[in-house]
């Protein structure tokens, strides 16, 4: 039986005990209220985080299957943490399994880009309030486009990396502590009316966060905390700052869906060097992978097509949970970023409401009269329709470095490989 | 001549000179750079401001005429200042001149709804560097409904303007002064990608100046000034803060088109109890005036139609440069504030384009690509083409305070008036 076959996707419509499932998973996902409540070392705060292991982006696989920036970035990751002191140790300490690596959604995180994960490395805990699950995602490196997620290291990336570490996170977490966590949905349904999509962009949010924080900061000035007024700034003058968090809160909500029974929704969608990858609700942690994603990008001067690079990313966690390209409509800013009028982006947004199975209660779009974002990507429907799950991403370049932003696709044979597994379990 | 004569119309679209002129007033207003430099007492900044002297929206008017509301905030604002210590002799220094009534206008100020100014109040200061001259406007009081500009006074009222004077404005003041000034011009231009229009909404623009003044008032509380973190949390939490520094600024870019000859530009709009005035950059400091605007608005639970009451408003100053109604297609938030869809919405604002002579080189409007909002009103396009200028307004109610908000339209009368006005003095 192919699954690509229309029977088989026509079946699997008519299910009403699959769109019961879905009906459950949603509800899962619309209560959650993910609230950022600390900030702590990676191997303080992920349970079963060994001071040995890097994680990466994507869905699971052994070292040697890395490539190109992704390979690099973990690399890095290993100098970064002391792990190796030459680039050769570090290849010998992976390929000896003395250094070991991770996909970060095995370990309830999300990674940008390549996504490295290092132990000492600050994470954003992330609490589902109404289901008490938790999701990470460490920080932001700031706006220099050489950073460890984009496959580079060297000096200046090490020395942004320890500012985040020593500097910006104590402070920041403090803070957190100091107002008692910030819910992260009030925020980012503000966001959404104020031209962010919570992907691509999150100006608003950064200082919607900022404002958060700002009692707690002051506070901290005014007791003679030196680091506070550079932190404060950073983390309002860095429109990027706050998509750590919206990945942390996307994972923290989306989590929720998995082991749904039957379920057809997407929990999660990431991609590593060598593909694209979607999880399932009623199909557990088994990925369901792809070739590289379809893009349509737009790139900053000086760069061309042949230079983008696939080094992994699994911020595509904010459009499973329906914000994102899933969200563009809110955004027309994007245009210049990315490429694209506002006629064509809500074109693309409207094309979601044919692949999820609800409108988002929280996350409304403005401009198409506050109908809730479409959320809860049906990979049925997908099939059905043919219209592939749209995602606001940053273009990395085979050197390394951000070298443009632009819309990618996930790829069908992701979706026909889970509707084979579902039939495979479900019948 | 009847001014509304389509003949009379055609001439003065005919006659080169006017686009000249009105080439010439445009690129005055497109050249201004409003930069907030200093918060100081009315009587301190405002040249020619006497003890004595309450400032108050709209043409210049005798006390006698002045009702409603619009009285009952002149009469506030005398109690406020210490002018009288009773409403009767308020009234009594008002009739005999003892107490002053100005119109905000005359003194580079803008009134926001009765637009009460007294000797003691904190304005900004807001430079147009381009041309050397200044705009004034006050504070905003804060988010409860009963404030002195919905004609409101009693105990309460008094007391949160109290605070403004010695609380939020000396630290508000102090920071601007420290950060040098804050370009407004940049500020307003993010602020439209951000979901505000700069009229009935400004809640990314409040969070965007809290950003700009953050070093100065981390500083400060590092150094131990206890009223800072209130006043910092003031400013961002009020998302009609920074309203009065998009009037300063409209202000200061707007009158720059004074005098410029025959030009047909807008230069002002604003109305008192008695009705709705424009002012036209040939034209000088005349006001033509009309009745009072034509309204389609939205209230609050509660309230009724027949409840709206006209006691005042100069922020249409902001959609006199190409803000607030003139682009409200960036903040369809206000949907929900206002009512219309957001259709709705983009149809008013492209229909602005039929009455403007250009279009805003620094404004623009994300969800038409990035077009500059239709800026510079040209009397001779509104009676030509009947389309009257939109303006995004707060409404107040019969007995004080808010009631909701709303769209109004300037009457075609008062465009009528200017016509022959210009007749009269050009031929």
């Amino acid at each position: 039986m192919s699954p690509s076959d229309s029977d088989l996707v026509e079946d699997l419509l008519r299910d009403e005990r699959i769109d019961a499932a879905n009906a459950e998973a949603l509800a899962r996902l619309h209560a959650s209220d993910p609230v950022v409540v600390d900030v702590l070392p990676a191997r303080d705060a992920i349970p079963g985080y060994r001071p040995n292991l890097v994680l990466t982006s994507g869905a699971p696989m052994p070292w040697e299957e890395y490539h190109g920036g992704q390979r690099d970035a973990l690399i890095g990751g290993a100098l970064f943490e002391g792990l190796a002191a030459t680039r050769e140790e570090a290849i010998e300490g992976f390929a000896s399994g003395g250094i070991e690596v991770g996909s970060c959604h095995d370990y309830g995180a999300v990674g940008s880009l390549a996504g490295i994960y290092t132990a000492s490395m600050p994470v954003f805990v992330v609490t589902n309030r109404a289901h008490g699950n938790i999701g990470f995602c460490n920080f932001y490196e700031g706006k220099d486009p050489r950073r460890l997620n984009y496959g580079c290291y060297d000096e200046g990336v090490h020395a942004r990396l320890l500012h985040v570490n020593d500097v910006l996170a104590p402070v920041i977490g403090e803070a957190i502590r100091r107002e008692g966590g910030v819910p992260l949905k009030p925020l980012m349904a503000k966001a959404l009316r104020m031209g962010d999509e919570l992907h691509s962009r999150n100006a608003a949010a950064s200082l919607l966060f900022t404002r958060e924080l700002l009692p707690a900061m002051l506070a901290m000035a005014s007791e003679g905390h030196g680091d506070v007024i550079d932190t404060a700034i950073h983390v309002a003058d860095n429109d990027y700052f706050f998509l750590r968090l919206s990945m942390a809160a996307a994972k923290a909500s989306a989590d929720t869906m998995i082991g749904v029974e039957r379920s057809t929704i997407v929990t999660a969608m990431g991609f590593s060097c060598r593909g694209f990858s979607i999880r399932v609700a009623g199909l557990g942690a088994d990925w369901f992978s792809g070739p590289a994603p379809i893009t349509e990008g737009r790139l900053f001067p000086g760069h061309t097509e042949d230079e983008i690079t696939w080094m992994g990313g699994e911020s595509p966690i904010t459009e499973t949970i329906g914000l994102g390209g899933f969200a563009q409509a809110c955004a027309f800013s994007l245009q210049n970023y990315q490429g694209g009028s506002s006629e064509v982006m809500m074109e693309r947004n409207l094309a979601m409401y044919s692949i999820t199975a609800s409108e988002n209660p929280d996350y409304l779009i403005p401009v198409f009269d506050f109908r809730g974002t479409p959320t809860g990507i049906d990979i049925r429907r997908v099939l059905q329709t043919g219209v592939l799950p749209v995602m606001d991403v940053g273009l990395a370049g085979r050197d390394g470095g951000q070298i443009g932003a632009g819309i990618i696709r996930a790829p069908r044979e992701c979706f026909e490989l889970a509707a084979a597994g579902h039939v495979a379990r479900y019948g």
